[in-house]
């Protein structure tokens, strides 16, 4: 069966994430670009490059077995030409009946070629949700 | 005096970090684009959007008063159009004589328009440094 074609950068970032909560490598790594000049960052882990290291990642990640589920929120698309990069948080549900919540703030770039969109950068790290102001103030107190 | 036109994103990257070191919002803040779509997120921190919420970041980091010195290493540029995506080690001395040590991975993505290259987006979060594998064997031991 051949790889799939994305025909946008936003089809090749679900599929990215579909792949996540499926924790499939071979789905996965039919998103990325074929290149040893891609880069993955995991939360707090080193800078990965080339296609061997970001696979072995993958595949430690989805040895855990811990089931995942994102939401994405707060998206912004900056797209030029064969370029495109996205920000976005990623609202995940993980552990024994997803009752387990994190977020974690992505910056996910994908490249257009005649083989469709594919990622080439994704750098994710611990996202801090801003306390409201009242919240704040009431933290301050204690 | 009319803002400075970076004729490369090395230029802008080049003028980002001189403007760090300098502890210069101003210097700083010509760098990035002039739109309320700009991304940024320093170590740990939440995400950052528009040039309001930037500057006052930098405003905040720079009242520190910390000196800082950056070096980067393994620097990778992809440039397709008007889009320039930079993957950097940031090697860091800062504090009393630049005696501690850090590393931060940043992304950093400028955009090119009639006036040069700005800054679209900093995603920076703090870095680990591999072990060497006889290091990793080693710390196995302990």
């Amino acid at each position: 069966m051949s790889d799939p074609c994305y025909a946008t950068s936003r089809d090749a970032e679900k599929a990215f994430y579909d792949a996540f909560q499926c924790a499939s490598v071979d789905e996965m790594m039919k998103v990325w670009a074929n290149e040893d000049t891609i880069v993955c960052i995991h939360p707090m882990g080193p800078r990965l490059s080339g296609r061997r290291a970001v696979a072995q990642s993958w595949e430690q990640i989805f040895a855990g077995g811990t089931p995942m589920r994102f939401e994405l929120t707060e998206v912004t698309c900056t797209l030029h030409g064969d370029l495109a990069v996205h920000c976005v948080h990623e609202n995940i549900r993980h552990g024994p009946g997803l009752a387990q919540r994190a977020l974690v703030l992505a910056t996910n770039v994908y490249q257009s070629s005649d083989r469709g969109w594919r990622m080439i950068v994704h750098h994710a790290s611990p996202g801090v949700v801003p306390l409201a102001p009242e919240q704040e103030a009431g933290s301050r107190l204690h």
